[in-house]
């Protein structure tokens, strides 16, 4: 079948299972851009800068499973290096395409923009070598191999990659002898491995599974569920991969994150003797600091390209295949553990005071529920956020490790578009909003419905913690947030204002009585309150850096 | 004297002339942070996003000769990637710091946020190389010797610089023994090539400089005008580099812009049996895509780091040291050329009739004046403002190599911030900007009061022209621009809006009489109405792309 490239690609991430592609035109990539427009399969989603539109691929990556985005050369894909550098450590999957001057142009060492006006073009595609898993230079003579490889490299590492097209090559006529095919990872025999786990399980008193973004990022969460119940393991989870585990499972014991976890929680994991860390990293977010009383190196490590029990380990495996040869184990737990403690509904009074962030996040979890997709902002959302009970249908978008703050108002356009009938409840301050603020504009072109919630405390709240209470630094303008979804064109944006109790939980009931509508609401909070994991975890972060 | 080392580092910036820094917080910069605000020669200025940061520091470095970024590691630093390798490909000497984890954390692998989570600290470094023209990782051993060598570099070539700052470093006392000194770059013996231009010279009938970019990176413009007025020898400007030279000087010709500049300049360019290039560089957007007839072969080069004549070649000279070795030069040029035309005053009517593209540059040049600074975003208002003829104090902001759109709006607020005494007049159009529009509160914060036209003509216009005029992918949202100062705060910012040539008159008196305030003028076109030289441009970028 005779394709043009830029067709076979876009042929290909639909068969891969994408069906918007995020990104902002610039003349090397335009004559492409035909080519997705007119196709069947995808739809063009264009943002404002393409940062936010890394941040939108990564959002809908999540949720999807592949995400992709068109930048053009230079000052587009050098635009979108930190998102796609934060796809790379959460292990998310995005295809980040270049459209690039002509191989002509190349060839001859042109001075044409976009270039450093040196003559030389590989500068950008080598500045993501560190941050994508494969890169790739397309040519019509290896298009029908390169695209496949990296293609199928980006979901078998859940990482992001890197496709250099030039303009010339995506507008060529190549000839296509079999459609783009997913691959499955080669499979491996890892049941030596599995042994391995199960004898140490089998010597254990107190096993534990911590449990990872990892699930998250291979959509592995009924092959995790079906091996504990399976073998009545009890699982904690990291902040980082919040949404791995179903918290409704009777062997869900909590979030564990050091030394400032529930006693219960704390005892059993510090004391355990067999710790499954299963696709999660312990982090100094996760773990308040990396402040475990366990040795790490007792942990039994399964991670994807990592395996380690004492002295052997094996950075071949593949996290989907280890986990479902770990379910044929024959080993059931006997020992009891302590049990999650689901949080009490309604443990707070509706007044006129101001509202602080310790009622707010015990009210929001009251507000949260069915197949709600809850995204929470590096800051005070996230560290008050992911504490909260989720029910087994609903999902959670963080980002603790990278931490990138504006990630979140673009990540939620990526991931309410990945499915527009679930409610996708964005937390986000006022610091981190300034950053990416343009892509409540694209939520309202796309007339998406997400319900918005800004906490306006004046400032970097998480930096203050750190340090630098009252510096100058770490303010910043205020905004009148509430005119915002207006003048990007939201006439039909329902506006709430909230300062106390008694405001949120009426923008409560008046969210859920009109589901057909964007909500975004202004949280008033005073600037120096927060949730107390923020304040431990912020101590940590400043004892860190001396 | 015993100093920190972020205070020996802000004592030498501010040495160097900085006296503005710009960036974000994050929680590896914050103490150094401390010794910057707490600093008496400089003072920190907090932009909305690190791309913008990046932007700002670059407008900022062009107009006062070297700025300074300050962000966090990884998601900082990689945010402003793109802003850095602007200012590398257009010399603009931008020094970007990047606070970063403890050497303890980084000799111990510890997986903290910000990294990617594998343990190994020096990725984000690496990838600064290709668009930095020295690279620092600071130690406390190394500070006074590291520290200087790389402003010195980045004074001396013209180029960012990026240092890595461990924030244990940034806090650590040294001894400093002898304070911070700007180098002079070494003395090169250029005789002999001097003596090689003369000889081109002397046996040319049709002698040209062609100026550029250089000539505003070193601020060179005296020395140009002194060599030039002594040995009569006529200029053309590019587009990239305009306002190298003084446009009232009667050795000016007029822009140069390959087969669409006037005929007149055009004959004699493309005639000329001996063209000094000085500081400039011939790119596809300064040339309406190398449109040049004549040899470029037969060029003399005289740039930064590169002469070229014929079959000698030097990479090594420093353009400052040659030009100031090229004005000993017995030579005196007796053959005519043409005189610049100056554009007519008034050429034009006022009517309520919606204001075209053309007549908004004609009244455009009799608004402009004075010491302004005219700041114009690649797109519509670049191509239409370069050709606008300048008074000898005006300066002139564009970025038609790098070509980044988005760019201009935190470029002016740094311009506007090296010299809040000027008038920073600032031409942009509706998509660029929406991707870099948070930068606008900054603007408000700060009280300064630059001038700002928006053209809102609905969508991507330099991109529509160059391919896809009516596809979706070059439409954007339609946003209510006037309402955006207010809603960032800026209740004295005068708003106007302007349809129709009349309207634009009446807003040019209201700003000339309001000179204390900032001016936010929006600016309704026709979506497809663009400045004729765009419309060629665009034409030339098109056929390079097949």
């Amino acid at each position: 079948m005779k394709r043009r490239v830029g067709q076979y690609l876009m042929d290909a991430v639909h068969e891969a299972g994408v069906n918007k592609i995020f990104g902002v035109p610039g003349d090397f990539n335009l004559a492409f851009l035909d080519d997705i427009v007119s196709h069947e399969g995808v739809e063009w989603v264009g943002t404002t800068n393409e940062l936010n539109g890394a941040y939108t691929a990564d959002g809908y990556a999540r949720m999807n499973g592949l995400g992709v985005l068109v930048t053009t050369f230079g000052v587009g894909e050098l635009s979108a290096v930190n998102g796609i550098a934060g796809a790379y450590a959460e292990r998310v999957p995005v295809i980040a395409i270049t459209g690039a001057p002509t191989r002509a142009v190349e060839k001859a060492g042109k001075y044409v923009h976009h270039s450093l006006g040196e003559g030389h073009f590989d500068s950008y595609r080598h500045m993501f070598e560190p941050i994508t898993t494969a890169q790739a230079y397309i040519t019509t003579e290896n298009a029908t191999t390169e695209i496949p490889r990296v293609i199928n490299a980006a979901i078998q590492e859940r990482r992001p990659v890197h496709i250099h097209l030039p303009i010339d090559v995506a507008v060529s006529d190549i000839e296509v002898e079999q459609p783009f095919k997913v691959e499955k990872t080669p499979q491996q025999d890892v049941s030596h491995y599995v042994d391995m786990v199960a004898d140490k399980l089998r010597s254990a008193k107190q096993p534990l599974i911590i449990a990872g973004h990892e699930i998250n990022s291979f959509h592995l969460h009924d092959e995790l569920e079906e091996f504990v119940n399976k073998t009545n393991i009890p699982v904690v989870q990291l902040s980082l991969g919040k949404g791995a585990f179903n918290e409704e499972n009777p062997h869900y014991m909590g979030i564990y994150d050091g030394e400032i976890a529930k006693d219960d929680i704390k005892d059993y994991v510090n004391h355990s003797d067999a710790i499954l860390n299963i696709g999660a990293k312990l982090t100094d977010s996760a773990t308040a600091g990396f402040s475990y009383q366990f040795d790490i190196n007792e942990v039994v490590m399964i991670n994807h390209r990592l395996f380690k029990l004492n002295d052997t380990s094996d950075t071949e495996i593949a996290l989907p295949e280890f986990l479902e040869a770990l379910s044929t184990i024959d080993y059931t737990n006997k020992h009891s553990f302590p049990s999650y403690q689901q949080p009490k509904s309604g443990d707070y009074e509706l007044t006129d005071d101001t509202l602080t962030q310790d009622i707010y996040f015990k009210m929001m979890q009251d507000f949260i529920g069915g197949n709600d997709v809850l995204i929470a902002e590096q800051g005070s959302s996230f560290f008050g956020a992911y504490s909260l009970a989720l029910p087994k249908n609903m999902s959670f978008i963080g980002q603790p490790l990278w931490g990138s703050i504006g990630y979140t108002l673009p990540a939620t356009l990526g991931s309410q578009l990945a499915n527009p009938h679930r409610r996708n409840i964005l937390l986000i301050g006022d610091g981190s909003f300034q950053l990416t603020v343009q892509e409540l504009s694209t939520m309202i072109r796309q007339d998406i419905k997400p319900v918005i919630f800004l906490i306006n405390n004046d400032g970097y709240t998480v930096e203050r913690l750190i340090h630098g209470m009252e510096e100058p630094y770490n303010d910043i303008n205020m905004w009148d947030y509430k005119a915002l979804p207006k003048v990007f064109g939201g006439d039909t944006v329902q506006v709430h204002d909230v300062k106390s109790s008694k405001d949120l939980k009426e923008t409560f009931d008046d969210i859920n009585t009109q589901p057909n509508h964007m909500h975004f609401t202004e949280v008033t909070m005073k600037w120096d309150d927060a949730p107390q994991t923020l304040r431990d975890i912020s101590k940590s972060f400043a004892n860190q850096n001396k």
